[in-house]
């Protein structure tokens, strides 16, 4: 049994404790959370503190806290056994400041707090500072998930700023959408089954070769059409990515 | 049955055709396209022919073809009973130009010639001249497909760029998501469950409600950094989308 704490209250942490409890190598032995009124997000029976004190003893201790908050928290866990991880995707290792062992536990997934997730399917990306580490976190994530890769920290920086693109960027492409479809009382799920096909093609087709419609093949006629259309800032960003496709194919 | 003849030779007809071969109540009496040797497309037994003057007499005739073609090419038809559609999501109705009664079927998905498709899931968006034609048109589309609407030209027009934003910008997303992993010897297979889960989200949740990440946070040392690492493209892109993420969830 792999014993594990977990720090935080945010939807990483509840996700975590969700899928930890679901495998039976890992022992949920505690979960340290700030305020201990915020418990509305565990309805899980797990034992509970706030104070630091009180941490028990584990072999990975997780921290699901915020980015900005990462490295002066992990200066006040002053014991040194133990393996102490963060989630974050854009925090590097080294700003763990703890006497303990150090390394990153990322899952690359977004977590809403209401949504059922598929755990096994969430890719881990692993990090320790110690080679000999590495066997306990592969072991410790491939209990909830199929897909764990060791990933060090200039790696994760730059997937996470994939991730941004892959996820925030694509939504933001669909939140303009559903404006225009909106505005004009049409309804969006016109478009769902041409968004899911576009994220299933990418199981067999790489993005470039999935690409199509007027940037793609460069029609100024439709492009400029479309523009007309639109509102400032929804104009700005179609030029921008229609401008980047066009490049994109004509320098192939 | 229904009658139908097929112009054109691209994606759009060779799927339309397989979907329609695979309907008991339509029967698809011949394909035009105008070169008899572009037939590397077509392993479905269908009546061909490359002359005007052969076609035979339906009840539904669709132009597959290039957007850019169809308002001369719809001069040639002189027949006048029956219905002439195209099935293009920018051009409108009124761009037909021929005697007979006019109409739209535009399927709201993108073709490539390879991919497997589910006809079923496919929006078809109708529209036609005579109010009388609809029933018509409708019983075909929904021989092949359960996600039927009637959507008139200007909404079409509107539905187009919003597709454009959905599919095809969403889609550079990814292209630049996969260049930054490639460039970093990161296998871009790590973000496709979050692709995936992106999509699905939008069954159950608006993009509005779905988004996250640093410009949803407004969290400038982080899009900072990012931009810090980006090429001079992406960056562009990058500083765009980011504002217009943190304009938005601002106003709210």
């Amino acid at each position: 049994m792999i014993k594990v704490v977990l720090f935080g209250s945010g939807n990483v942490v509840y996700h975590l404790a969700k899928a930890f409890r679901l495998a039976n190598n890992i022992d949920l032995v505690q979960l340290y959370r700030r305020d201990p009124n915020n418990d509305h997000l565990f309805d899980l029976k797990i034992k509970k503190t706030s104070s630091l004190k009180e941490i028990k003893k584990a072999d990975v201790y997780i921290l699901g806290i915020n980015d900005d908050h990462i490295a002066e928290f992990s200066t006040k866990l002053q014991f040194s056994e133990g393996l102490v991880v963060h989630t974050s995707g854009s925090i590097s290792m080294n700003q763990l400041k703890c006497p303990a062992h150090k390394g990153v536990f990322y899952p690359l997934q977004t977590f809403s707090k209401n949504q059922k997730m598929e755990y096994k399917t969430i890719p881990f990306c692993l990090e320790t500072e110690f080679s000999k580490d590495m066997n306990l976190l592969k072991t410790l994530a491939e209990s909830i998930s199929k897909n764990v890769y060791e990933i060090n920290s200039q790696q994760r920086e730059k997937l996470h700023i994939a991730a941004v693109f892959a996820n925030n960027y694509s939504n933001h492409m669909f939140k303009i959408s559903k404006d225009i479809c909106d505005e004009h009382q049409i309804s969006f799920d016109l478009l769902k089954p041409l968004i899911l096909s576009t994220a299933n093609k990418l199981d067999f087709m790489d993005p470039a070769e999935a690409q199509t419609g007027p940037a793609k093949r460069n029609d100024q006629k439709i492009i400029l059409k479309h523009l007309e259309q639109l509102h400032s800032d929804q104009k700005e960003i179609y030029s921008i990515i229609s401008k980047s496709i066009i490049k994109t194919y004509q320098k192939d």
